[in-house]
């Protein structure tokens, strides 16, 4: 049956299937062919889900992956920033519990002269999303026309939104598909699905945060630099400059989860406060985006800068103009009773004493799902007044009946759940653990110096 | 996003799609529930053909073989033959060019006392199909309900349909669905798919034809043998007495490739006639049935006394009570002009002197679809009259302008492109063929004896 008896000339996603099933490097023809016909609704669900496990199973060339980003990424508009003088610089996460990064580091970098055209996406399963954390200050919309997205990029230098329906149509198409046929898992597909869209919003140059441990999407180092490279390697291919740091996932980042929980700690940070680990990470990575922003000349000086910026407060009062602008109430600054409360709290106690040695990130993630706060499914909605406060984090001392974590919660029998999930992550040894986790494993990227 | 906050109890296709992927052995019950839920309706296309892809490239052990084959089977209605006293066995072969061992071996091995319930196919690609062969004999019908089919079980002790509604309709879904997905190559669902026909058909007994060469579907004879033994397995599991022969497909088998063609072949053999490859392999498969069947002690024994009602014209006269019952026109059987007749002749000459050293046997198959013999998509129409009688086979001298074989066609640019690849198929060199290859390469199966 391999024979085939008269070819059309024009695209046959048999073909691409077969081909892929059987390991043979596709063209950039036929992977755009693939990428078009689909968005265009010209070929089937069940031929692509075909296609998309024979790419998890068989991986893409490093060309093939460039092809399909550069084919999702030209499925729709590519955002024309050319307009702004400033060097336009973003920053995405792979995705983890308590990273709320971007709401510090899109003003920061503003503050600092960089633009920051940031296209965000929603919570799923254990991890957090940036646009539910933004939409927990009453009135923040995230949801503008590209138009006012532009506009407000020119007025304050940042403007933080959701994926648009104009930005990478194919990205969206294949995303729910993958969400359904068990094919989310591959490098390839999940480096074009990041690249595409992050490279049609207009940018010069990018800041990858790939995670890394029990909490995040790639547990090992290994997966996650592999990742890391193929995304660095992708956006050069297309002329950006790309720097990808592997950052640590194997506890949850700050002490707050919980999207107005998280923005309480966002403002923390902006204020000069908030955990050691959070603050630490926000300066690394405005180090970073600085430099490739070109308003610094490294990434210490970077650093130097942004810490500056906090001190002096320009940071905060760019984050309140971005919430001015995209129509949330600025007092959630000033007091964060404004922000969605929960009715009750429930602590989570220690039935032991000794160190915190590890804590089983994906489940403290969980929990946050379970008490509303996060999304199984696409669909649900969340409560942005429940989550998680962390008392402890690893390497800590702790006694019987010390409180490790208080839950922030509206329904009690989900609190009791999230309570024994929190609880039982939790790792508690005699002896303090010999060696603590870095917060920052690795840079990667042509872009990048030495620590 | 692997921990799932809140499992259902019931079926989750995407698990199953999950666990093949990452070659994680499924249940007897999680591949049951897909199959059914499948067959409903209650999972989509995409979701199946991603696994489907996963099997493919993840493959499948015994069990999850033989649970796959039995879901399938139970997906529909399995006959119920014990009212006839007669051992049921039927022959099935995977598909070449100018087989028709079927129509000898229905009537052959019912005249010799074993009921052959016959439930075939219609040919796709270079294959010829059994249906499309009996439905060149004018009246012949091949759409029998279950109830009329069995009457002529027991009037006749053969009967030859096509698949009904009702018998496994869970692979009828499949098999449309792997066609347009590149999922039909994997051993385990071509095993599936045959046996779960196969074992519903109430046989107590199976002679599988395993196809091996350049018109077959498994051209290595590693692959043949693989398939062989997989097929044999599962069946045995199922508590059936199943022999697998290899047989050598890497020329056309016989002389005539062509419906009506075809049925010419088949009454020259049982006549007593007919080229010598095509009547050794329905000798040795007639042996297998009858010795499978119980009417003969051994397979040789089987042989000689299926030779002996060749000689005696039982089995013909057996042909024609067939062909009579099933609404088909019997004097076909004396006089071939009354089959449906090609409008013109063109002869493929041999352009050199020499061997004809091998035949790419599924350009010949691909000829006959050219000429309007096959399908190419299971939607297109056959014409019964054209075809193709070569006159020269495998190890035959061969001189410069002597004819190689004669097309039969009705249209004349059909039959120059025929003509073309017939002649590009043929291989003439000056010496020889140094070692011709057997026909029958290997017997497989517990019930096996030696060659």
């Amino acid at each position: 049956m391999s024979q085939s008896i008269s070819m059309p000339q024009s695209f046959r996603a048999i073909d691409v299937i077969r081909k892929k099933r059987d390991a043979i490097e596709l063209s950039r023809e036929e992977i755009e062919g693939l990428v078009n016909a689909y968005t265009r609704g010209d070929i089937p669900d069940y031929q692509v889900s075909a296609w998309l496990m024979a790419v998890v199973l068989r991986g893409m060339t490093r060309s093939e992956t460039a092809a399909l980003t550069d084919a999702m990424l030209r499925s729709g508009e590519v955002l024309d920033l050319s307009s702004l003088s400033a060097r336009k610089v973003d920053k995405h996460s792979t995705g983890g519990v308590g990273d709320k990064t971007s709401l510090v580091l899109a003003p920061l970098a503003a503050a600092a002269g960089v633009a920051v055209p940031m296209i965000s996406g929603r919570g799923l399963g254990h991890t957090g999303g940036t646009l539910d954390k933004l939409e927990a200050i009453p009135g923040f919309n995230v949801n503008l026309p590209v138009a006012e997205f532009r506009r407000l990029l020119e007025v304050c230098g940042c403007a933080m939104i959701g994926q648009t329906a104009e930005i990478a149509p194919a990205d969206r198409k294949l995303y729910a598909l993958r969400d359904v046929t068990g094919t989310v898992e591959s490098p390839y597909l999940i480096c074009a699905s990041i690249m595409s869209k992050k490279l049609a919003e207009g940018i010069d140059a990018l800041v990858l945060d790939v995670k890394t441990g029990s909490g995040a999407f790639m547990k090992s180092e290994k997966d996650a630099a592999f990742l890391a490279e193929l995304m660095v390697e992708t956006g050069e291919r297309m002329g950006k400059e790309v720097v990808a740091l592997i950052t640590d996932m194997d506890q949850p980042l700050g002490n707050m989860i919980g999207n107005a929980l998280e923005v309480v700690e966002v403002v923390e940070v902006l204020r000069g406060d908030g955990p050691e680990d959070l603050r630490e990470l926000c300066l690394e990575l405005a180090g970073w985006m600085l430099r490739l922003g070109k308003v610094a000349g490294s990434v210490a000086e970077g650093k130097q800068k942004s810490a500056k910026l906090i001190e002096s407060g320009h940071a905060l009062e760019r984050f309140r103009q971005m919430v001015e602008l995209q129509g949330g109430d600025p007092h959630v600054i000033d007091d964060a009773k404004k922000l969605p409360q929960a009715q009750h709290t429930m602590q989570v106690q220690s039935a032991k004493s000794g160190y915190l040695v590890s804590m089983q990130c994906e489940q403290i993630g969980t929990a946050c799902v379970i008490l509303g706060g996060g999304r199984e499914r696409k669909e649900d909605s969340v409560d942005p007044s429940v989550g998680i406060i962390l008392h402890k984090k690893v390497g800590d001392q702790v006694a019987t009946g010390e409180p490790l974590a208080t839950i922030y919660y509206n329904a009690e029998p989900r609190a009791h759940r999230a309570r024994q999930l929190i609880a039982a992550s939790c790792q508690i040894n005699d002896i303090a653990p010999s060696a603590m986790r870095p917060l920052i494993h690795k840079v990667i990227g042509k872009s990048g110096e030495k620590l």
